[in-house]
């Protein structure tokens, strides 16, 4: 029987934890939250009081925080798992955060003799709960194999990216790409039904033309145009607007400090801010910025 | 053998109409430029002096024409169109404008008891020159019919999308969302390259997930991430970022008239106002936008 | 006594034409809504059936209309101005519209040996109220001269911009920078708020600074920074959204046509299309683009 | 004599310590480059190997860094300022960074019974060179007081802000809106040339109109408009686009960190990005937008 260290047991931390223990595998947890700890201790796992307390219970360990804030707290406080972390140790992190974050920690792994990759996640809670989830890597290859044993149990894609920083670019990328065309198929498609068409009719020929993506073709923001998607269901469950304006955020970040122009990207990134920032949109699916756009008296 | 009158024989026409001559049909045409007039009797059209002989010939018309104004021009001048059409003609306008001319044209040839559709393509030179183009047709479902046994002779698809005017509208809004999402394809690869990925990788992964497009796996405008597309030839021929600064500025005009905001579709807009009115950019085709952000001294 | 002749009298028609019954003018008018022509009647104005009996009684026309779509119809239509005006007649046009539209006008007007200036006011309806206007008046110059003594008894400033259409030209380039401004002002003051510092002393130290502006000394969005403005009175009165939103509009017309590109004109018009499309914000002062972005829940 | 040690002898901080020298103060200062120490000896000061000397040998600390990373590098490394300082000393720091950074730092000397203030600047090198830089202090009255000795010295305006961190978002604040009133004033201003006015003409009625502000006034990015100013030279000298980029840089993270939306300030960096990596504009004063906007084959 393995044993998996896993720190963050939040929306989705929870529901990873669980599936490796559906797996067979002895979990040890902490979480700052001891609503969360009963949770999960109720469901096999053992609860520890540190950080620090996990890292000297495994070599295997798993981080799943909101930001790079909480990272670097859990492996820097004085009861923190650098305190306690054993040579070879393998640390995944599966919190997205900044690039510079990570290749920062992966440093101070190093100094321990222990071994960190950076593994955010794509797929949100539905994708955690079924172990649907997307995993993009970045670290040595030999630490994405022995990766490999536990992100399976989690997920159903293990994509390798590179070097360690390369999980969390990929997904930077791939993400601040979503925002745009999500706020664009929201404009044409709002722009289309303004200018007389049937939405239906406009997403089936954008669909099989130079227009077509996943945010038109597989999650189309407008209302029945694609069945059991969040727009069918008043943009309830599904990518919340927050979470794309954190992703945008953390994109803005990195374009500032690789002096990359994204001009729709900051864009994409401010009306999120909006949307995140309301009560009508923050908690709805990233797809509400069509109800947002089309909304009038 | 059916007779058709052909009118605008410039960069697309004249091989649009070269189709129609190369399928048996009789074709009756008219340019204001004698060469390409020259060039189109030399393959056996009969070249008219005025619009409005050609009207004055046949009830099938077909119009290519650059803007709004040439089509205006074509139809109301006093050697005009509408001065010889016979009632029961169809005109079939395949000039990219404004909705609002297309459905004001319309009302002008009703007058006259002839009908009238839009129907502009996606396709470009290359399209035009295999007869693969695809037309975008708004008008009386019956016009549609009758129009098509001569589009099909151009062309490989004809879509029906509504009433006089939505031929218009639908490719203005999937032009919009092309334009934006090329944008954004280009700073997600530069900021991607720029944080260390390797743009193939990285467009592999996209490419299988959420931020996905037609600009991303089939057009990458990456130079080497997809072979044989213009990207790969220093943005030679393709779709020119002059053309895309057209459409998207019919998508600003149709935006303002029908009060849909359209933040991302204007800001791309002005992008390609940008690189439209730079020499080393306006002829390119319009994924060029990748090397205007990604180039630095 | 001089007669006039006036054609539209909305919010803002109205008082210009009191004004110039107030300075003993005789003034022939015309609207399209029986309310409006009583209430003039009822203060001393001769009302007439069509724009055609304006301008057959009098050489001297002003013409204040909603859009470009009004004023032809009121020039060109069978009972239109152009119907029955004389040689020599001076047409002022005070209407905010595209610059080509007065430029077509223009011509219209000397075929009939008769002269058109455009003269589109700044100042809103407290301006129009009070004779404050400031009139931008294109044409030529000594029918610039001959408007002035009209123009004087509605407004207190008549700039010349120089030829027909560029008092236009004039309105809508300083409009869609004062666009910006107003939201610039609103981003910096809520930022700066957001990050500890205090509205006033922050907007004192704008306002001796490299980012003073109109927007932040005279006009401040923010509550109560400045006494007396609309922001202090919950944005009622003043320039409202809708208006900013059809004076970008304008100028966003004018940058496609002269491929004059505006990134920042462009966002400014959108983000003013989506006020102007929302309840809560479409009928107040423009400085409301600051409780938009300000507001959270 | 009284004794200051200055840390960072780049641009501006040659100058500035050279003021210093200029009113009697014994100056000891550290660059890591020996180039600018050499010239700062010659000039009277003294040279000493480290930042800790430098706090050893006085309680009067100014610094003049690039970015936050040399910030946390002169304090916190092993021959550091924080090593050395004695309690009272004042901590005068005039770099341009992140709010976020200010704060940190001071709370690190609060640890030592040492103040800090932030002290950030506008005016340039010109400004530094003649003394007639503005100071936007935050920090305790008392140390703003105390600072005053020495900044007057340096500056024309010492301008309180409140707490520590208050100078960075002042100067922050007001830079953002700088740089978007100087693309709008730009795009204003190349709208009306193409539209064929005056640009005198032009800018004399915005600077009495709705429009007016210091970018257009004082600063007009159009060559010729205003005379002295660096758009008459070609661009050189002034405020260079890099460092508008970095402060509109600065100006993002806050808008992140705060949720505080800012969609032209955004867009502004973007373009001030896209300046900064163009050879040609990069060096040249920041109303070289103008010049971007403007050119045409």
């Amino acid at each position: 029987m393995t044993t998996v260290g896993f720190i963050g047991l939040g929306q989705m931390g929870n529901h990873m934890a669980r599936n490796l223990l559906k797996n067979s595998f002895k979990v040890i947890a902490y979480d700052v939250d001891p609503k969360r700890q009963a949770e999960l201790k109720s469901d096999g796992a053992e609860i520890v009081k540190y950080p620090a307390d996990v890292a000297a219970a495994t070599k295997n360990l798993i981080t799943m925080l909101p930001n790079s804030s909480c990272v670097n707290a859990v492996f820097t406080d004085s009861k923190g798992i650098l305190e306690t972390i054993s040579p070879g140790t393998l640390c995944i992190d599966s919190s997205t955060i900044e690039q510079s974050a990570s290749i920062d920690i992966s440093k101070l792994c190093e100094e321990k003799q222990a071994s960190y990759i950076d593994a955010p996640v794509s797929g949100g809670v539905t994708g955690a709960q079924n172990a649907t989830l997307t995993f993009m890597v970045g670290g040595a290859k030999n630490d994405y194999e022995r990766a490999k044993s536990f992100l399976e149990k989690m997920g159903k894609n293990v994509v390798y990216c590179g070097g360690v920083g390369n999980g969390q670019a990929v997904k930077i990328c791939n993400n601040m790409l979503l925002g745009i065309q999500m706020i664009g198929v929201s404009e044409a498609m709002n722009l289309g039904v303004k200018m007389g068409l049937d939405p239906k009719l406009l997403a089936s020929i954008i669909n099989t033309s130079s227009g077509r993506c996943w945010s038109s073709d597989t999650y189309n923001p407008v209302p029945n145009v694609i069945e059991g998607v969040p727009s069918c269901n008043d943009y309830a469950g599904g990518f919340g607007s927050q979470l794309m304006a954190k992703d945008l955020g953390l994109a803005q970040t990195a374009s500032t400090q690789c002096k990359a122009p994204t001009p729709l990207g900051s864009l994409a990134h401010q009306m999120y801010q909006i949307l995140a920032s309301h009560p009508d949109f923050k908690d709805k699916d990233f797809g509400v910025v069509y109800k947002f756009l089309s909304k009038t008296q």
